[in-house]
């Protein structure tokens, strides 16, 4: 494969999204970004970190993104094309339950750290940890472009213009469809995960950093409202072989009903599988699934948590 | 393969839940039953039915199940495993919008009625209507048990019993295990579909007749809080091959979100497709998934809508 055309490092970044940072870089249409991205720490979590590195974590250097990249043409009802092509993970990652953040924060609300490192080499790359060995599939959690309203935005919540998405598929072959607000759209990519779950439940995913490529491209007139993608094949091939373990939340409120489901996923790892209860927590962010099984049924929802077992083969 | 040794007969049905309700028979743990189930109309909508037979609906008869089976030595606290068996499908199907049901209930006011019939024969079962081709996965939409309350209760929303549960994965192979919360556990059966999205956004699947097998067994002192299943293999692999189009609702609120992200397949499916909206939202219903991408980035929430790819092929 050939050198992309253009080469972003990881020390060109932004905390924060705010249309008034001057671009690091302005490209045509179609043209093809090589991106080193820092991990969501920015480095203060590494192989040699421990949980109290967790408590110590400076959260002002939180989700650093790479960019922006100003593409040439992008106007406010146009939409960035974005092409995600290859990563290449660092062999590293890292998950954390960071008291305050996450879907039971409430019910964990001590720090706790789970160092990953990656087999990269084999036909079924995983990472491992001590409670479970995880498929991986990178992609990057945090993928936007500068909102319209002016000032500096928090990097935390996604926007309509896209942001810390966590959408694990936004991984290699996908294409996403970001709604530009702002001349050149402003496009910054970071927050890279070897692995996720839908839900992100304990609030971090495996963490890693990781150098990737994206190609970018101009749909002009777009007019999406929300950010879209297409992803070309299967998403969920390399984890569900052996099939799942799933729970359930039934009630009139989805958000209820999902934290019921994630709660009684941890009460069967803790039982069946002789797991603490956070260990628990953080293997059900990196790899089992959130979904809404039934929306419609008056007035109780069905929420399902989807747990493969092929982590415990 | 052998005839089970019990059957019970589309006639020998319920309306709503109710502990008084006398069992149809009474079975001894680990007994396999052949159920044959009417569909959710109760024959009301068959493959002569046009859009004012929707209109005509009796909702008083609407949601038959089959039942219910008194489980020996079944008692509060145990729950009933029930492990799915084979399907026999009926080759017809409907769905259909019913005013005031659904999750866009406000934006469908109108009746609509698509009729579906089954290829079983190929490799590659599916259901052909006018507007896709939809990858077979027969299930059953509600299994459940009496709940403890005395009286009669709707059988419209689903409950830690069970009942009215959707979810799309409850197919041949999976075991799926539900609270007893009176003696006998008084198991009941039906609303079989013959495909369905996670979600079930319309309020109908692929609603169709059917002839099933389940063999129900015994777990004392289970203590489970809510249902919980396993699968024992892959979950999407009959829909997955060609990807997905998928569509996002971002925001504080998980249930605007949902509705957001199905309103704007809907937008993709009429402008690339050139479907009309409501067929459009009933495709959505028979084979789209909601699913929780991220839940944990305050205050904003991700619920994103995958639409298999593989349907228009």
């Amino acid at each position: 494969m050939s050198h992309p055309g253009h080469t972003i490092h990881a020390h060109q970044h932004h905390i924060g999204w705010n249309n008034a940072i001057p671009p690091v870089m302005t490209v045509a249409p179609g043209s093809r970004i090589a991106i080193d991205c820092p991990d969501s720490s920015d480095g203060q979590l590494t192989a040699a970190s421990s949980v109290t590195d967790v408590e110590r974590l400076d959260f002002g250097r939180i989700n650093p993104v790479v960019g922006p990249v100003f593409v040439d043409g992008a106007e406010p009802g146009d939409a960035i094309k974005v092409t995600i092509g290859e990563f290449q993970p660092s062999g590293f990652g890292w998950t954390a339950n960071i008291p305050g953040f996450g879907l039971l924060a409430d019910q964990f609300a001590e720090p706790a750290l789970k160092l990953w490192s990656y087999d990269r080499a084999g036909m079924t790359p995983a990472a491992f940890s001590t409670i479970a060995r995880v498929p991986l599939k990178p992609f990057a959690g945090t993928i936007g472009l500068a909102p319209a309203e002016p000032g500096l935005h928090s990097v935390v919540p996604p926007r309509r213009v896209g942001g810390n998405l966590d959408i694990r598929d936004l991984t290699t072959g996908t294409i996403l469809y970001l709604p530009v607000e702002v001349a050149g759209g402003l496009f910054s990519i970071g927050d890279t995960h070897a692995a996720q779950g839908d839900g992100e439940v304990c609030g971090t995913a495996i963490e890693s950093p990781m150098a990737l490529e994206v190609t970018l491209d101009l749909v002009k007139g777009a007019g999406f409202a929300t950010p879209r993608f297409t992803t070309p094949g299967p998403v969920t091939r390399h984890l569900d072989g052996a099939g799942y373990e799933a729970t359930t939340g039934i009630g009139p409120d989805l958000m209820t009903a999902a934290r019921d489901a994630v709660a009684r996923m941890i009460d069967l790892l803790v039982r069946d599988h002789g797991m603490s209860a956070v260990d628990a927590y953080m293997l059900c962010s990196v790899c089992g699934d959130l979904r809404i099984s039934e929306i419609v049924d008056l007035p109780n929802w069905v929420v399902s948590f989807y747990l493969p077992r092929l982590v415990f083969a």
